[in-house]
């Protein structure tokens, strides 16, 4: 497969970096190049498949066997001279080449003449269980695709479904491979989403038998996840949906039935992911009517308490006052008649706090 | 009735499960095989109609008759083996037969060649009192209908209906079947919904007398199941009007009158259901208010009696200091001149709560 | 006018009870067969008017004179024998007749070959002072209204100014008066929403005095009443518009700019309800404000009162000790000593309150 | 200028009273015929104006010159009595001068034939500060712009510049005259929303002061004024949107240009409103918040003196006890010991309250 | 360039100022004339580029050579005198004008026959931190660009790369120009959203710890910016996608690619402030959340406290009592039996607190 050879300048920025540099123009030196990226070369079609490791980029510009699909897998931080020669190669356009490298974009669908530039985003879950996402940019071509992305296992099972030939993936060209990546990252959120159901469903366990400042915390950590989950899938479904739509002729009609499921898994997530979050928004309603509702708890208790003896307190303090001419002190009765007093007093109070409902 | 065999290969897959598996491919062993499903087939024309249990799938590829309708009525749990068989004779598409087994879909209709695939959700009441829902796939051909669904039930009363002639269902083909199956699944949502209107009146009711944390609990229940009756419906609705609108032969043109009373009826639903979760918020912030308002009744008791005995207490206690040379406690006025002050900075603070409008 | 007869099969059924009952078919004895309902024959031309009361349903396949427009006017809880007959005679359609008889339908207008159906909604207020709301079902033909509905005062300014030639109504046709009637059901919810504006209004003044327990609930009977009525009005303005954008020949051209000043009531009803709903959240959340901020200020009290009288009682109880080596009970300024310490921590506690704002 | 006569009848209905009366017949009697509203006539061309004031509503039939533009102000409260004899005059459909005379209208633009009728809103602070709003009608013809409403100052100032043929209004036709007046209108908002922006900003201010009941009152007023503002503007803004799509032939191709400008306003003065709006719950939020942060400092404060003084006096108490054989009393460091118990106590809570960061 | 000259009368017009004036008419000496502001003229071919001041707005009037692109830049306050020479040296719109001099524009683009009038907003972080923004006015003609802005330093990035011939920009023509000034314009909202996001994170850290005041305030803070911007941006999106789907000739085909990424980015933008919206209201939620929880527990020790010691102290007060006839206090085991009272009260209430859960 030889590309044609066009001098595509670019660069590689950071948002919010290099403001006011000339879009698409290489800007060598504000990347840091890191250690050389891997990129493998899986080639097949219904009969054959094989992988093959490339050393150099030069490699990819040799001349290859027709009739069979390719898949370009650049693994690894990709470094700005390595994806310029990547661009050569394959004749990407510049702006496409700057939204590999600031690996924090939207996901979308961009045509662009003879390729087809994916960026979708696959989640992750972090050692410390915190949430993050990882771009993967996809050129798809006629018989090729050029993924790219930072980690490893993720697309590892698409790679072995061909290899061992499972499924019908030998059998169709680049098109549904692209479709099979896209699944498999889509797939990928179900996990996600269903380890948050999970910990909301014990948050709300938990609630259930009273409300501790932790899951207030785990609570606010759940929503955060979802918001972010809502924040990346939301213009995934578009992607998908521009791809259902679009009558670009690198999707074949009968990939687009498969890609009409992958949206429509799309749309599922959509669901729960809005469900949970009215869940969630429920359950910290929730957990505030319940704070609530326990401090109210806990002053009826202060109050009663309070409301009781201080009366009480205040008669055995009058009758402990020293005046030398205070006549009850000296009744034979008196101290009989203080604690029926006192006994008055408490009964009458208890009485009213019955009559309130606090006690 | 013999139709053309193609071979159907599918899978059984879990969500969350299985990721990058190949989509419509068979995962063998991933599913229990349960204890075998049920199948029915009645077949009906306007003139007689009879019901026979299908002992293996073998008889689903016998020649039938022609002129009648059959509902071949799969109750139970299926397993992937008797599904792919079923997708051999009736020629299902893979994806169909996913979403089949994978039976947590949203509602929606899919078109394949030949036949719809309707999946739709049956509400079920748990005997613990939660709400979950069902999944019923149909799969409507021109003279057939294909219903896999797990419960017994809820689709009796049409196979009744069918038996004993009742109403136009045994004048008519295939797609009123559907149709009135579709509408007794939407027909089961309303003793739902009404349970849960009366759950909110009844919390409304106890509202007014004064919040227990017992509401609390049963306005979260609510909420949850409205959450998921919404969740259900919605999706519900769209396939209805999908329809209606789609000018599939399959569906005559006055089933569509039907159905679209059918679809009526789905948004009369998500009204009421929208209405009843409005009701709920409302009941939620009544019922804060409620406790912070009895929260403040109560404080003010307490601050009440607390504001009324310390300057009363601190008197007595001031009298009951023990120093030898306290003028008052000599004094033969000392007794009275001490209550009166109590009772002047009694009666001082009394009137302060009264024009504070606390007492 | 003698209408062709077709058997119309239809049946009353209460949503919610009767699930899986053939839709369309008469479900006698589910229904209490009330007294009979009371139908008036309301017959006029731009020259004469008479009203007569039908004794039979017989009665209405009766020849009348053409050129007139007839009005049936049938009032009270109509039973299904009644509603049979009169769909036999009106060669109503079952469906429509299902909408009649269950009425707790939505707004809404359907097209029924020859006739129109419109299913409207008039408010009532109870006597308890609740609001609800009645269904008005209305048959719109060529020459005839049919007006189905429970209460009788509602429409009877309608017959008033047909009997008495009020304003252009004799002069026009049957469509025309189906605008009439559902103008007049429309302007009946001005009142209605006055009435919740000035008790909203009357709740406003009241807050700003200060909020009691009474204003909670008023403010939740206002509101929920408000959800009702928007619950009835969006889809009414809904169906109006369908009457608008409708070209069905039945209604008029000059009928339809009638019609649209209608329309603009419902949407200016729609923007008042919406207002007050409004105005009722912002009420709601300032009345819990305005009890958080009571509850704060009595706390500042009950602070004020209990932080300044502690340390004194602390100090008058220090010195109520009865230990017999204490020597300042013996001292002869130990008594002013007191109290100057007294003096002094309630000084310096007063400035400190001052400093914090709280007095 | 003579206008064709035609019998117009019209009524003046209050909304939510007479219902059920004809829409468009005069209810005469029902209006009390306030002292009669002054009418001018100023019409102008490029090279002349001139202003006179119309004594009897007769005049208003008069044959005029043709090639000038007419501007018939009418101002105060206008009786049905001259608005009927405007309507012969002027040829005015019945539904316009009903919405002229219910002076309560959304605002909106309706085409009749050879005129438009515009009802649009002036905003009007009244002398206690609050805000209404005042209904202004158009009815622009040809060569003509009746303009009825009822304060006298707010268009004082398109007649000004008419009269001193200040820009270009003189050279222009009868839509510019309406533009003019409509901008005008519009332009009146600003100062209006400008104001409820100060009045935020100084609420704003207070509030990181310390929150007082008086702001609580003051951010609900301009809540309400806000939202009056948002209700009168938004069918403001649709119905110049309206006059810019209307391809109605009085209009001229570049007045639409100037109404374009006028329409980028309402969506500015939307824009702003919207902001106010957000930032008035963001406030209010704010302010709940404050209340609560302070609810809490005051109850720390609570807590730890009647934590700190509690122990201590039941000390002092406990030693204040009057039995005989209480060893301590006897003691000769009994005292000494008492306060080392106290002061240990005291340190204890002291450092207790400084871990939990009270103190 | 020498440009047809036509008399523009245009105002200076401070929105809320000045209602009624003309629209497009120049109220001169109503704007104070500022220092005047300067003017650079910036012309480049792929060749060769040069930048000169232009000291009188007459040079503007100079035959200059063709196939050049001049970038007039105009700093500082622009005063009316010079607004108005320069709409008379490029033929520019009065209403355009206009919006040049009132500088707070919604972003918008319109077209004026052979130029484009652009408004843009610049965001600036004053120097007390807090945000606000300034706007960039453009005109785009077929080989120049004006534009008009106060503050320096924000373009100057694209005049360097003018003059040092950095990208393709010295390629291209005035259309590329105008989209540089507008991705530079959109380039400088990432490092202000960017550091609200960091704002956010560090509130939400120390709210792990817990709530202060201090994070009410910078909560409030960081959230009217996002109000602001969102504000800003959200008329930007919408202006850039009129330049997408417009089809002026003014905007070459290639250049409508670059301002594609353009309308990514306020995607993004928009994308990015929603979310911290959202996350500025759920860590509100969690604050006040996190005081109730805290006073919550405020309350809990001071009930707990008050409860223990009240009982106790009434006790020792209760022995307090000075009666003469108290058996008790003759008892030698009196003492004893009081301490041994008090430890049962004390453990009582310690078990009843400890089964509430609150010790």
């Amino acid at each position: 497969m030889s590309h044609s050879q066009k001098t595509g300048v670019f660069r590689a920025f950071r948002r919010s970096s290099g403001i006011g540099a000339t879009p698409g123009t290489l800007d060598r030196g504000l990347q840091p190049i890191s250690e050389r990226c891997r990129i493998n070369r899986i080639s097949y079609n219904s009969t054959s498949a094989e992988e093959e490791l490339i050393d150099t980029v030069g490699e990819l510009n040799e001349e290859v066997p027709a009739n069979r699909v390719y898949w370009f897998r650049v693994e690894g931080t990709v470094d700005t001279e390595t994806l310029s020669q990547l661009g050569e190669a394959f004749d990407l356009h510049p702006l496409a080449m700057e939204d590999v490298i600031n690996s924090h974009q939207r996901c979308k669908v961009e045509e662009y003449g003879d390729h087809l530039f994916v960026v979708t985003r696959l989640p992750v879950s972090e050692s410390d269980g915190s949430l993050t996402t990882e771009q993967v940019s996809l050129f798809v071509g006629e018989d090729f695709v050029l993924s790219i992305h930072e980690g490893a296992p993720a697309l590892d099972s698409v790679r072995e479904r061909i290899l061992n030939a499972r499924g019908r993936i030998r059998e169709l060209r680049a098109d549904y491979l692209a479709y099979t990546i896209l699944d498999t990252v889509i797939d990928n959120y179900f996990p996600v989403v269903e380890d948050l159901g999970d910990r909301l469903n014990r948050i709300d366990d938990y609630l259930e038998q009273g409300a501790t400042g932790q899951q207030r915390l785990e609570l606010r950590h759940v929503r955060a996840d979802l918001l972010l989950l809502r924040k990346t899938i939301w213009p995934q479904r578009d992607a998908i949906s521009l791809l259902l739509r679009d009558d670009c002729p690198l999707i074949a009609g009968s990939t687009r039935t498969w890609l009409r499921d992958c949206y429509d898994h799309t749309i599922q997530l959509m669901d729960v992911i809005e469900t949970y979050r009215e869940l969630c928004a429920d359950l910290r309603d929730f957990y505030v009517a319940d704070i609530n509702y326990r401090s109210g708890e806990v002053m009826k208790t202060l109050t009663v308490i309070a409301t009781l003896f201080m009366p009480l307190s205040f008669i055995a303090g009058f009758y402990g006052m020293n005046f030398q001419y205070m006549p009850e002190l000296g009744w034979p009765w008196g101290y009989p008649f203080a604690i029926v007093c006192m006994m008055s007093v408490a009964g009458t109070l208890l009485w009213f706090f019955r009559r309130k409902g606090w006690i």
